[in-house]
């Protein structure tokens, strides 16, 4: 993670950028690469919506860039002074630089450049969610997002990504969460790491797998359940499918061959989180 | 729909194709185009499995593509003589050709040019299911197809599409069914024929709405069942919520704004076929 460096000023810099040569600008555009993603600890939210999220949520920011023509709306010059009160400089770029630095089919007058943050392996311990859903190997980072998404609107506690995985902040993952990133914590372990998380988990271990006995809806959740799901290829591996307590099944009626990974989570995380989940009054849906 | 023409040759004809500039592959390229989807009343499905689906389902085919270098593997060759005896030519391109032919991020060694087919207005009542999803407008075509790949799943009746919405037969849209493109019946209608329909459904109209009072697990799904739901941006519209017999909310407990659409969608219709969803032997989850 790479935060404000101790020897930068308190308070961020205001900068005007016309050059796609500034160095800055490059560097940001080189963060759509996972090598660079890693190398710098960071990464880009895109949209108001998600800077305003990591800012609420206390995440370091190290540059709030915006378009000229948006730096007099009130929403945008809140968000840039909470910016650069936590360090991070301020940029302002034409139209034409910005349109470079955003993904084209979803454009944004606003982004930010925010330092990663993964959980612990030791927080991966029943919170008051009583569930966390471990993906092994996932590979589509929408559906890692969406997933992340899911996982606030249950109330669960977290997710735990298993082995090689997609990475949790490409900006299409980072987009597909809709700002729940900020408020999810996610881990990143080893299949040897997470046998021995597994192996201290004081609940259920529940796995979705195609020889599930057990309907999904019919398995014990009263305990901490810690879920796994398999990859969108090839499922469960055998090797965590040996170590559920159940393996569960979600019964299908038509000619599909099974469901997409993020509706597959989210058709589980329903049901495990039935009792507890209730309408409240004003809540969204 | 553009089917096999009169005057083709009832078998189609195997040709070797080594040039960029050849006008089928430039035709076929150009398929990523709305604009020339909706000229040509074709589509490009990728992958063996979902060209051996449309096959299956006795969809239109246009042309068989395939890679030189899997032109003797057996699958291949028995898909390519299938499509042959609709009318298909049968292509045969260079891994160079093909790799710009398909999205990079799937890289597949055989499509297919498929004629588009849509569901009339009047298919819309319940049928084996009891139960059709309305979407309004939606935008996003992964979404979509992950819809029509979980109506599929869950035994649904179809999807309509209500008024301006992303098109079903994008290949990103294609690709997220899965194959259940080739299941699932899909209308299109306007906002005002399906206000018409909805006059003539012989059960519950229910919509999924921010200010839904009633939560999704205590509605009547006991008659057949219309379920709308609304946009990924903005929800489902004053005009179509005022339709529903009853609007219901997905009980949430986190942070986040909202569900997923398709999630959503998917919550909501392994809710309204609880009853009729068991486990089969053998069935995959």
């Amino acid at each position: 993670m790479t935060g404000p460096k101790s020897d930068r000023p308190r308070v961020g810099q205001v900068l005007t950028i016309t050059s796609f040569a500034n160095p800055r600008i490059k560097d940001i555009r080189a963060l759509d690469m996972p090598k660079h993603r890693k190398e710098r600890g960071v990464f880009v939210a895109e949209g108001l919506k998600l800077v305003t999220d990591a800012l609420a949520g206390g995440w370091p920011i190290e540059a709030f860039v915006h378009g000229t023509e948006v730096g007099d709306q009130q929403a945008v010059q809140n968000a840039a002074a909470k910016a650069r009160a936590r360090g991070a400089d301020v940029l302002s770029v034409s139209t034409a630089i910005l349109s470079k630095m955003v993904h084209r089919d979803n454009p944004q007058m606003v982004l930010g450049v925010i330092g990663q943050k993964l959980a612990p392996a030791a927080d991966v311990k029943p919170g008051k969610g009583g569930v966390w859903v471990a993906l092994e190997s996932p590979k589509d980072p929408g559906n890692l997002g969406t997933i992340v998404r899911t996982v606030d609107a249950v109330g669960a506690d977290g997710v735990v990504l298993v082995g090689p995985s997609v990475d949790p902040f490409s900006t299409e993952a980072v987009r597909a969460t809709m700002g729940s990133l900020f408020h999810v914590p996610i881990a990143r372990v080893t299949e040897g790491e997470f046998l021995t998380l597994r192996a201290a988990w004081p609940g259920t271990v529940v796995g979705t797998h195609l020889s599930g006995a057990v309907d999904y809806r019919e398995a014990d959740y009263s305990k901490p359940v810690l879920l796994m799901m398999g990859n969108e290829q090839s499922g469960l591996s055998q090797r965590l499918a040996a170590a559920a307590d159940q393996l569960v099944r979600i019964p299908q009626a038509g000619q599909a061959d099974s469901l997409n990974l993020a509706v597959a989570t989210a058709v589980t995380l329903y049901e495990i989180r039935r009792p507890a989940l209730r309408l409240a009054p004003g809540e969204s849906a």
